[in-house]
């Protein structure tokens, strides 16, 4: 690996709070341009939970810009196509092919690769591009001054108080960021869904030893994600189901139960489903299941003139559009970008930079939360609804996806296309009467309206 | 008018049980073959209820090759297109343009005409090839004999009863025919729908005066369609919604009012809907109503060697497709068609004739109901569904809306096609898992099924 190292930002002091992948590319972008970073996690070592993670055209090419091309190739997986099947039957109603003519359009691969192999990736080429990044210290606030900011940390071990001086810092939190407190006083928003996850050996499984694409199986109430991982030696599977219990508290307006999608949903969640589907399920993990939650979108990231909230602390996304580890890396470099472009005109002003950033990923971001929440509502549909929503998958495959995901996929920040035009941060016009069924049921929960709750 | 008149069927005595736009069709095609036919009629006039009448380009073809093309156009209405708008915001998600490609793919305009003008053209056709047809005559039943058919008429004047021997019987006599009775004992199923028709001046309209195409505005439980009548001199508007009082009777297993769908209801069915649609509802008649009702397939028409059930009496479909009319045109082309050719081959024996009239005809007439009541449902959708079903046709639009209308409008009894393959009659296989509604509904409660009922 050679990393290619710039020096706009040479003697910029950056602070970055949270090293997962979105941390971690800060750590990296801001470095190549020459920064002075410390980045600080509070875990002792750095991980991430999960398995497989999918990155499409623009992530990959994000990556190869810094350099990592071979490395996320070789640990990771490039697949043929991505393809959408009904949950019910197992007919495929979507392939969408990853080769030529879609490398082509995107200028970039698809990837899958395995969440913990592309932290490690990131976490080693921040360090080798210069990034100092120190586990075991939690970053708990930052006091913004005319000619910097204070960051204020405690060393887990011991308890210690430090406090360092810098001329930015980036929240890179999570989802339960401390940092975004500042801007709105929110919480999660959970789905009502509810992930398992397992891996196993993929050659060594006879159903399984030749796949070599994305597949989806979509269906009512539920769905079922499968992908090779590490150059195809494993098998990511990934089972999403809505939790009755967790949709009858809600509706009902009475405790949510603490564990709400356990296992005996879990064995109740795909009956209706193909028996391939329920043969499968035997290969996921029972003891940790995610319950899947988002925030409702953030318009303005920028806490002070020296901090901005980023990556799942200013945009924890649903996972439908597999896009919350690209969010946060375009994230990175997006900021690494515009504060180099100022630089070089010398006019590296720190809270006209955040500012523009904002402008920039905010109506992105909460476009791909938003559109994330209407995707994941579409592949649960039932009845008519999903007879319907086959066809219209049939009808892009026969003509061309490329309309459906070019606002995601190809993008680059440095058209600043969300900035001259902040629009497109909403649903397209054909979707706008669409409202997401969580708000529709705590609206017709709390007030008197009589219409009826289907979900 | 020039008609010709060949002679396959010259010597064949044939009587037609009622006077519609069935059985006056097939009074024409089988008197053009020479055939002696005489058709009777119950009412003391030839008379069609209703107004406007959609006639595909399959239809457009029989009418041609019955002579009728210029006495059709000149009292029809050609439209340069068919419109589906959304209902709630008018939005048009399906534009289907009559030009020269449609018409070079299907071999024929697409008409639109007054019930009553066609049935009038039809008559006089019928009369001028030689058919004798009787009002204020009802058939009450028929004798099948080794050697023909004795036909038992009453009336209804003076209710005398008489006897008239032929060698064929077909019975056309609409939704409530008495010869369907022999076959199968069923009833109309209604679909808890209902219809308001209602023509005006359309020149003196000044929001509809520029109208050339079929316009359908569907919405969630109601749709709204408009076109010219009378070479542009009328406007035809229906509007169709669900009644709310059928729908709560047929769900709750209590009486069903005698009025559902009555004027209360008709003020209510709208207000969802944008305020043009809105506007328009007072050209309508508040008078009378149509309660919507089809009948389950008929897979067998032949009630013996020598009488058919055809036309409403054999597959009275939902209006959806607009097909009704055209269905029993066909109906009657086909029957004179095979007869004709058994006849030049010197192999005419009627129930061979009849058998495979029923064969080609039941699959394709079963297709079209059952399509009618899918295509009803999706008109009529809401929530999330009705943003994919937008998509879906607006898709449709941009590719080709042809795959989707060659099943229905290219179409010839002579290709003999359902007999070649009856499994043509059945939904393609992306529709196999759909279920009529009101038969979801019926089941759901007369079963302990504790699936959520929803509409």
């Amino acid at each position: 690996m050679s990393l290619t190292i710039t020096d706009e930002l040479t003697g910029q002091k950056i602070v970055i709070a949270g090293g997962g992948i979105g941390g971690a590319s800060g750590a990296l972008a801001l470095s190549l341009r020459g920064a002075d970073v410390t980045l600080y996690e509070r875990a002792p070592e750095f991980k991430e939970v999960g398995a497989g993670l999918q990155i499409g055209p623009h992530g990959v090419k994000m990556l190869e810009k810094w350099g990592l091309k071979d490395k996320v190739f070789e640990a990771g997986y490039l697949p043929e196509r991505m393809q959408f099947r009904d949950a019910i039957t197992t007919e495929p109603i979507l392939t969408m092919d990853f080769g030529e003519e879609f490398q082509q359009h995107y200028g970039g691969r698809y990837l899958v690769i395995h969440r913990s192999d592309l932290l490690s990736i990131l976490v080693e080429a921040a360090k080798e591009a210069g990034a100092e990044l120190v586990n075991g210290v939690q970053v708990l606030g930052a006091d913004t001054k005319d000619d910097g900011v204070t960051v204020r940390l405690e060393h887990r071990a011991d308890g210690r108080a430090e406090q360092v001086e810098a001329d930015l810092m980036l929240a890179f939190d999570g989802i339960h960021s401390v940092f975004r407190k500042e801007l709105v006083q929110d919480e999660p928003v959970p789905s009502a869904y509810v992930a398992y996850r397992g891996t196993s050996d993929l050659p060594s499984d006879p159903e399984m030893k030749d796949l070599k694409d994305v597949v989806g199986y979509i269906g009512p109430r539920c769905h079922f994600i499968q992908y090779p991982l590490r150059h195809g030696q494993l098998l990511n599977q990934v089972a999403v189901f809505q939790s009755p219990r967790y949709l009858e508290a809600l509706t009902n307006g009475t405790e949510v139960p603490e564990d709400w999608g356990n296992n005996d949903e879990f064995r109740q969640a795909y009956g209706h489903t193909h028996e391939f589907l329920q043969g499968r399920l035997h290969h996921m993990w029972l003891d940790t299941w995610w319950q899947m939650a988002d925030r409702e979108p953030l318009m303005d990231w920028v806490v002070s003139d020296r901090v901005i909230v980023m990556g799942d602390a200013a945009h924890p996304p649903l996972q439908y559009l597999a896009s919350g580890a690209v969010m946060a890396m375009e994230d990175a470099e997006c900021l690494a970008l515009y504060a180099s472009q100022a630089a070089s005109d010398g006019e590296l002003v720190w809270g006209d930079v955040l500012r523009e950033v904002s402008g920039e990923r905010a109506p992105r971001c909460a476009r791909i939360q938003t559109t994330g929440r209407f995707w994941g509502e579409l592949w649960h549909v039932d009845g008519l609804s999903r007879l319907i929503r086959n066809e219209t998958f049939r009808q892009a495959g026969r003509a061309s996806w490329f309309p459906y995901v070019d606002w995601l996929w190809d993008y680059d920040a440095e058209r600043r296309e969300y900035l001259q035009d902040p629009a497109k941060g909403e649903l397209p016009a054909e979707l706008k009467e669409w409202e997401y069924n969580l708000h529709k049921i705590a609206r017709l929960r709390d007030g008197k309206d009589e219409e009826q709750i289907t979900v």
